[in-house]
C-alpha cells in the first residue's frame, strides 16, 4: 500500500547499529558494538527495596499521573548535583525530568528547529543525535574536530559563511563515539561564541561520572553568560538505563517551552520510576555506587587498550579515553572497515562501523569499540581476534 | 533573552487545563476538572508483589535497555486483547509500545504530518491532541458531530472541498471531552472513506474497556481492509497511568515507520514498566479488576447524572455517557462558561471550559465534568454547587 507518509521519512532509514545488536544477541558473540551498560553492576537488591518502600509510602501518588516538569525532590538532586560537579548554578526550575537524555534531544529539535535550519556536531558525533534532529528536517555541517573538540577557528569561519545556524550539539566528555574529552579553552570559545550568534548549545553529558583518571573539567556551561547552553543528563549510565530518566537543564524561559512541548509529545515522564531513582538517591550512596562502575570500567578500558598496543598493527590508530564508553578505531583510508566487519561477525566478534557517526557520511575506515559490556576475558580475546583480521587487510 | 525558536512555538501555549488543575491540589477542591483515574482503585499489593518478582527473575534483564518495539509478551497481550474485544486481527508485530497513547499521538504526527496538511477531528476532541499534531505545524478541521458520531456526509463533502488532509482522529468510544459513543454505521462509513481518499484514521481508545451498560461495538478497525485505520490504546486507564505504557497498532509497514521515528525521539519505553505490566496480566485477573473500577465509575457518573437532573435549570444540556470518565455540558450561547467557572472556584468546584477543546476555538458555554476521580458525597455536593452558580446565570 501507498500510505501517504511525511517528507521527513524518506530521509530516516533503520538504524545500522540495531541490525548488528541483532547478532549481539547470540550469546557467543563478543560484543563491542552497543553502549550498554554492564548489567551485573546494577544495584538490583536496592531497587527491589527501594520499590516496595515506594509503593508503601504513597502507592497512589507514584502510580498516579504528574507534572509535567518532573518530581520535585529528583529535579533538585539533579540542579545540586551538576551545580556540585560542573560549575553551574542551577535550581529545580532549571530541570525538565526527560525520557532519557535522547528525549531532551528530540525536544531540542521540536523547541528550536525549523525545516532547513541547521545543526553543527563534533565529527564525528551520537548516531542517534543525527535521527532525533534529522525528524525536524534541519542540516548538519561537521566541525573539524580534534583529541580537544571542536576547533575554534573553524567554528568561528562556519558561522561567518553560514546562515540558520540553530543549535551546536557537543558531547564534551568522553564522546560517544570517540571517547575524546574537550579542552577548557575550546569549552569557553564555544560558550562565547553561542552567545555572539545567538545560538543554542547542547552539552550531553551521559558519560562525564565515569571518568577513570584526571580531574572533572568544568562544563560549557559554567562558561555561558547569556543564557545559550543547555545541559542534558541520564541516570542510564550511573544507575541503569531501563527506567528511561534523564534531564535538560537550562534557562528558565527555555525549560518552560521544553515543558510545553514535552507535554503534547508523552504528558510526563514514569511517575514511579522518578521517585524510585529520588528515593534510591536518598537512602543509598550513589557516589560508592559509581565508583564500583568506573573501577570496572576502567579496567575494561585498560584491558582493551593493552590488547590493542600489543596486538593491533602499528598502521592502526585509536583513542585512549579518560572515561566513558567507547574508543574509536582508524584504519590506513585504502581498508573498508565493512570488510572488516565481516570477517570478524564470521569470528563471533561485533563492532559498529564509523560511517553512520558521520551525517553527512564517508569515513568507512573506522570504527567504534563499546568497552563496557563484556567481561574481562572476553575483552581480550574479541580485541585478538579483531587484531588477526585487521593484520589480513593492512 | 531573544532566544530564536521554531516557528511552530509561537502557535503552543500552556494548557489551560494545566492552570486549572494547579487549583484543584488545594484538597478542599472538589475537582471535576483532570481527567485522573480513581488511585483508590490502583492493585498496589499487586504491584508492590509483581515488581518484586520481575526483578527476582530477571533484574539485569529488567533494568537494561531494550528493544524500541516494546516487550514481547506485552505486545501479545495487546494484540490479543484488540482481537477479542474489537474484532482485530493483530499478531504482536502489529503492536509498537509508546510512552501512554499521548505518545502515539505524537508519533502519528512525525510519520505522517508535512507543514500545512491537514487533520480532520471530532468537534469537539482530545486537548492534547490538538497539542499533539499541532507540534508538526499542521491545520485543523472540525468535522461536525453528533451524539453518533462524525457525520459522515459531512466528512464526505470535506474531502470532496479539501486537499492535503492527512489524519482523521477519532475516539468512537465515551469520547473525550463528549463521552459520546459512535454508531456502527458511522465507524464503518469512515473506515472506508479513509480507504477511498488514502488517510490514515487513528482510531484512540483509551476509555472503551470501561463500558457502563450496552455491548461492546465492533472497532473502526474491524472494518477496515486496506491497512489505513491505525488504533491506539493505554493501561492508564484500566491499570495505572503512572507507569505511561500505552500502544499503537496497525498495519505492520506503518508501525515499522513508527519504529524508526521513536527510536530517535526516545530509544524505548521503560524496560521494568513493561515486564511489570507484563507479569501483572500474567498472574492477576485484569478482567476482574476492570470490573471494579466499571462498578466505581458507573455509580459516580448514576450520581452525578441524578444530581444534575434534580438540580440543573432546564436549559442545560449534557450528555449522559454509557463509559469512560467524561460528561459534556452546554449552556445556553449567551451565558459565558468562564465567569460560570470563576463563581464555582470560589465555592471550591473546578472543571474544565469547553472552549480548549475546539481546535478553532469558539463554544464558550460549554465545559467538561470529570466524574472517575471524586468520592460520591464529594460528586453530589459539588454537581449541587455547580446548579446553584448555574441559576445565577440562566
Amino acid at each position: 500500500m501507498n500510505f501517504n507518509y511525511a517528507e521527513r521519512m524518506s530521509s530516516l532509514k533503520a538504524s545500522e547499529i540495531r541490525e548488528i545488536l541483532k547478532i549481539t544477541q547470540r550469546p557467543e558473540v563478543i560484543s563491542f558494538a552497543g553502549g550498554l551498560p554492564a548489567p551485573e553492576l546494577f544495584p538490583i537488591e536496592a531497587i527491589k527495596e527501594v520499590n516496595r518502600i515506594v509503593l508503601e509510602e504513597d502507592g497512589q501518588g507514584a502510580l498516579q499521573y504528574t507534572t509535567t516538569e518532573g518530581y520535585n525532590s529528583l529535579r533538585k538532586w539533579c540542579a545540586q548535583r551538576m551545580n556540585k560537579r560542573l560549575g553551574t548554578n542551577f535550581n529545580f526550575e532549571n530541570i525538565l525530568i526527560t525520557h532519557g537524555s535522547q528525549q531532551a534531544l528530540d525536544l531540542t529539535g521540536k523547541v528550536f528547529l525549523n525545516k532547513g535550519d541547521i545543526v553543527l556536531c563534533e565529527s564525528p558525533t551520537y548516531l542517534a543525535a543525527i535521527s532525533a534532529f534529522k525528524a525536524y528536517e534541519c542540516n548538519f555541517i561537521e566541525v573539524p574536530t580534534d583529541d580537544d573538540g571542536m576547533i575554534a577557528s573553524e567554528l568561528e569561519n562556519i558561522f561567518k559563511n553560514t546562515d540558520r545556524i540553530k543549535i551546536i550539539y557537543t558531547i564534551p566528555e568522553f564522546q560517544n563515539p570517540t571517547g575524546r574529552t574537550w579542552s577548557i579553552e575550546r569549552r569557553k570559545a564555544i560558550a562565547e561564541m553561542a552567545s555572539k550568534y545567538n545560538v543554542i548549545v547542547i552539552e550531553d553529558n551521559p558519560y562525564g561520572e565515569l571518568r577513570f583518571e584526571g580531574e572533572t573539567l568544568p562544563s560549557i556551561k559554567s562558561f555561558d553568560k547569556s543564557g545559550h547552553v543547555l545541559c542534558s543528563g541520564t541516570f542510564s549510565k550511573i544507575f541503569c538505563p531501563g527506567f528511561r530518566i534523564g534531564w535538560i537543564a537550562g534557562d528558565k524561559e527555555i525549560i518552560q517551552k521544553y515543558v510545553l512541548v514535552k507535554q503534547g509529545t508523552d504528558l510526563q515522564c514514569n511517575t514511579i520510576a522518578q521517585r524510585v531513582i529520588a528515593k534510591y538517591l536518598e537512602l543509598y550512596n550513589i557516589d560508592e555506587h559509581i565508583e564500583k562502575i568506573r573501577k570496572v570500567y576502567k579496567e575494561r578500558r585498560d584491558l582493551a587498550l593493552e590488547t590493542m598496543e600489543s596486538e593491533f598493527p602499528k598502521e592502526i590508530q585509536y583513542t585512549r579515553p579518560q572515561g566513558g564508553l567507547f574508543m574509536w578505531i582508524e584504519l590506513p583510508e585504502k581498508i573498508n572497515v565493512r570488510n572488516v566487519l565481516e570477517r570478524c561477525l564470521e569470528r563471533n566478534v561485533a563492532f559498529v562501523p564509523g560511517g553512520s557517526f558521520f551525517p553527512n557520511g564517508g569515513h568507512e575506515n573506522t570504527f567504534r569499540i563499546n568497552f563496557s559490556n563484556m567481561p574481562n576475558d572476553r575483552i581480550v580475546e574479541g580485541i585478538k581476534n579483531i587484531a588477526e583480521v585487521l593484520r589480513e587487510f593492512v
